[in-house]
């Protein structure tokens, strides 16, 4: 299968058949597309927490739009990006960027000195903002990364950022939360969603060529 | 190819071959994954931008951190999210959702209706805000599909957005640009980042489990 048939193929699946779990081998691979994302910088100014555990889930409802498709999915995966940036951040991921390629350590210090100078005159708001946008080429590979495996995804935005926050404790890692991933299997029965045709915007509207 | 080697496969190229070109063809499924990207609400508040014209490239230049890059590659597409959201562009897209599925036009007003109340409450800032993130999704998705192609690309932040929405005239159409994917053929020669070893965060310490 292509990404194009893997794309058309998923949709933002409306109810969840709860007996189904996702494998671990699944899940990996899900994980390590996000973790293969493009990042500004190469920085990775975000991290995924897996949730499997029941109990933790049912936490998480207060506030979701969805409470039932938290509860009946297998995983949710929760895009969590850094709440700022730091000198310290920038110099732990070039530190390893040039272990990893046997490079002398500050060999990429040029660059590193100018994104420092750029984010060290933002403020935390503006930070999070960018590193907020970032998790979005993560969450788009992930659910790319579920559909060519058949699993069912639904992105959502519709949760409580201060309930998931404190229940993950998040703020403690210098995270929050930006969106959920839910996966599974779809209940074909009560997923209305399923029948339906994709509907987007006419490509001829939607690019426009210079 | 899966979609994990394609990820691996690629990378941010850093020189373009300024002979070679993307088919026709090849874009059109680029812009296709752009276009198929799941976004908040179905809304799909961004357009892309094709910008193949070398004259309206050189202009475009001004600002950016990496001028050759944009110089020789083969095409320029730019993610320009909506500057706000309004009510009339939620019922246009509500409309043509129940026009391809046969449903009587306002079958999801009270969807709609919350949509436009919570939208309704925020100022065109934070509509910018929410609509820059969904663009990302899509350019994952895309250079995910140019990947699948054997076609490089370069995601890029690293540009002047003042002169990109003055030059192909965002404003008048209520878009902001975003970030640029710039598409083409590697120039292996000249771009030092092929040869690098690709890094990413580790697993263990990009994933929290829960």
């Amino acid at each position: 299968m292509s990404l194009l048939e893997d794309l058309n193929w998923r949709h933002a699946v409306k109810a969840y058949d709860p007996s189904k779990k996702v494998s671990q081998e699944d899940l990996n691979k899900i994980l390590e597309a996000a973790r293969l994302a493009p990042t500004s910088s190469g920085l990775q100014p975000f991290r995924l927490i897996v949730v499997e555990n029941q109990e933790l889930k049912e936490k998480m409802v207060k506030g979701a739009l969805n409470p039932e498709v938290m509860r009946d999915c297998s995983h949710v995966l929760v895009f969590a990006a850094w709440d700022s940036y730091s000198d310290e951040k920038i110099d732990k991921v070039y530190d390893h960027h040039t272990d990893v390629r046997d490079l002398p350590r500050g060999r990429f210090s040029s660059y590193t000195d100018k994104i420092k100078e750029i984010y060290g005159a933002q403020t935390p708001e503006q930070h999070f903002e960018h590193t907020a946008r970032q998790t979005y080429i993560a969450l788009g590979l992930a659910l790319a990364q579920a559909a060519e495996l058949k699993v069912d995804s639904t992105p959502a935005e519709g949760f409580s950022n201060d309930v998931v926050d404190e229940i993950l404790e998040l703020r403690a890692l210098g995270l929050k939360s930006v969106s959920l991933l839910y996966l599974g299997y779809r209940d074909e029965q009560n997923d209305w969603l399923s029948a339906m045709k994709k509907v987007r915007v006419p490509m001829e509207e939607f690019v426009i060529k210079k």
